[in-house]
């Protein structure tokens, strides 16, 4: 019996027209965000448990996939009830969690402030629906050590450049802050334990709308006036989009948010909008201060998000360190891109140098190197038995020319 | 508590100044083989874990990372005794098993020959000795449908060409048939079945010697006096360098191997040398024909390798497809290049532009956005209390030159 030929559940195998395609996405966003002075790195996929679990990570950890200790160990952990003995590490679920361990384990060795680029693969066990993929790219900037909102204007302006470059337009930069959200979530009437999960339940606003916002929250325990009030006080399709918060310790929050507003706006030129959204989340439990999203009327979710995070690298250091990030969804990005037939700039001429058995092959590869001097790509290959079929092959599969050796 | 901060065993943060490197090598090599008509491709990091534990794999299937399953069917596997049973994928350790799965995958949307190029991280649970990573990069290429010695001498031509681009020389390619390399071991009296166990140990000639090798394959319960004739007859310390074997049928193997080292020899023009190994192995199972590994005086072990596999393929569809590959170790050339203090050509020149709090921002990234006209790369800072600290600072990592806006 043959072996199963389709890739593990969630995953993909890409073509060489697709990768092409996302590898210049990736140059692109990279060659932005580099001469604004960010710098890559690159952390390990595979993380201790131990820090996955404890991460802040919301819903990502119930989504963690876990390896199983090996050797002694495995043999030493067999018999246990608890199948948490039976692992030791996991794959990374996102970028920043890594990044905040890299931060305080380099810190010596690195600048400061810090300019991050992380492109890297990151792995959640979704389950397998339309467009979700359990192995996949995040772009990621981020500013450690910067406290001012300066960084959030930073990693906006350069994200935006980004999307612009890449030929994106007409989008919409949402933002929000944390603490403001907090407040809107106590006044209410939730207690302070509960904000972490009724912002995870909230994230889910795009997917399952207000009504199912409603329904979880109401699911999960919550009195049901305290989640009416909350929702009546947080529905974008409620109330105007002036910055709002009844706590008045919220006025220096405003403010900021304020000058991140305002400078982006001078900043976009029209190519593409700020605006506040009360209603506005992200998922993560990390965040501490402003969040941001970038949507489009085009595309039925965020297409980047990121916000403040000033007390992940607290965990792994004795100090807190300021921080802000800005995540591209690249998967995302490039699903659309290829939908749209992007073409790649500058593509370079393919020829097909037929050659035949009896042919000289050192004098071929001389003859292919020379055909190359234009910058042409040329691949060689036998001559077939019909060659007028051989060629339309060719040529259906890419080739622009080609080219019979000795004739 | 504070959470541990270094990487997680056999794992590596890598800094700005080694990802720089890093990338560079890997845009270099790909470029080549890009020019010769080779296609990126990419497969998925996660494997079902049946078909990594049904492939040949060698000494590598016992350094697989394995994935739990989740959810109801972790619930339903969690009291058999069968550990095998909690499992249903794995981390690939290798790309050549994942490219014949694609291959099959894909074979109508590829051209045919195909020539695919991955360079992709592969996951060996190793013990973590100096040098040996459990997370690193492979430079493979492949080209899969030429039956003839065309596609090795391609192979080991473009191989060299990326090497010698990359500075590297005084090189050697050693090569061998797997096919003269078994009339070996079975004229030495091993049995058929011995053959893959025998090739396991031998490939460990460099770590262990002559002397280890004969231990090992003792201990495995081989009669010493075949082990014996067998290294004596393998032993290259002993014997000329001649191509020769005892089973007449190999005449036609022994001639396809000496017109690859006749054309290298020609296409390699003195900058490196190939030459006939009867010693060589390779680890892997699944070689069939000739396999081939570059070294050099200057390194302990190869820096690639590559063979051909003419039945792999053959497991995912119901006919054999003919394959052959060679993988560049990316770590080793990425380590050694690190070592001697490689420096990237063209690299861009960094301005740190100094702002005051004060300032305003807008304005700085407008100044900023004037001083990348010359494709420089310009981060902006804040001014921090001992300027002059602070500008030394900014010099010793990397800076090429601090402007304070303004002045």
């Amino acid at each position: 019996m043959n072996m199963k030929v389709t890739p593990t559940r969630g995953t993909k195998d890409y073509l060489p027209e697709e990768v092409k395609i996302r590898d210049y996405i990736q140059k692109t966003i990279l060659k932005t965000y580099e001469e604004y002075g960010f710098q890559k790195i690159t952390t390990p996929i595979l993380e201790d448990i131990e820090r996955l679990n404890k991460s802040n990570g919301g819903e990502n950890l119930s989504l963690i996939f876990q390896i199983l200790k090996r050797g002694d160990k495995l043999e030493a952990a067999k018999n246990s009830d608890n199948i948490e003995d039976l692992v030791d590490t996991g794959l990374r679920y996102d970028l920043t969690l890594p990044l905040s361990r890299y931060y305080a384990n380099n810190r010596s060795k690195i600048r400061f402030p810090f300019k991050s680029i992380q492109m890297d693969q990151v792995f959640r066990a979704e389950r397998p629906q339309k467009g979700r993929l359990r192995q996949f790219y995040q772009c990621d900037i981020d500013i450690i050590g910067e406290p001012t909102n300066v960084a959030e204007i930073q990693l906006i302006d350069i994200t935006t450049r980004a999307l612009l470059q890449l030929g994106f337009k007409d989008f919409t930069v949402r933002i929000n802050d944390r603490r403001i959200l907090r407040d809107m979530i106590l006044s209410a009437g939730f207690k302070d334990s509960d904000v972490d999960s009724v912002c995870i339940t909230f994230d889910k606003l795009d997917k399952v709308g207000m009504k199912g916002v409603e329904e979880e929250l109401i699911e999960k325990g919550f009195a049901a006036e305290v989640v009416l009030q909350f929702i009546e006080s947080i529905d974008p399709a409620k109330g105007d989009d002036d910055i709002y918060c009844q706590n008045p310790n919220e006025n220096e929050t405003i403010e900021q948010m304020n000058q991140v507003i305002f400078a982006i706006n001078n900043l976009s030129e029209g190519k593409y909008k700020i605006k506040y959204d009360k209603s506005l989340v992200r998922g993560m439990g990390y965040y501490t201060g402003m969040v941001f999203e970038i949507v489009s009327s085009k595309f039925s979710s965020s297409i980047a998000g990121g916000g403040r995070y000033d007390n992940m690298i607290g965990k792994f250091l004795k100090e807190d360190v300021p921080a802000v990030g800005f995540s591209i969804g690249f998967e995302r990005i490039a699903s659309i891109l290829l939908e749209e037939g992007f073409v790649i700039p500058d593509k370079q001429k393919e020829i097909a140098l037929l050659y035949d058995k009896s042919d000289n092959i050192v004098e071929v590869i001389r003859y292919a190197e020379q055909l190359r001097a234009d910058n042409s790509i040329v691949s060689m290959i036998m001559k077939g038995k019909k060659i007028g079929k051989q060629i339309d092959n060719l040529m259906n599969t890419g080739f622009d020319q080609v080219i019979q050796y000795g004739k």
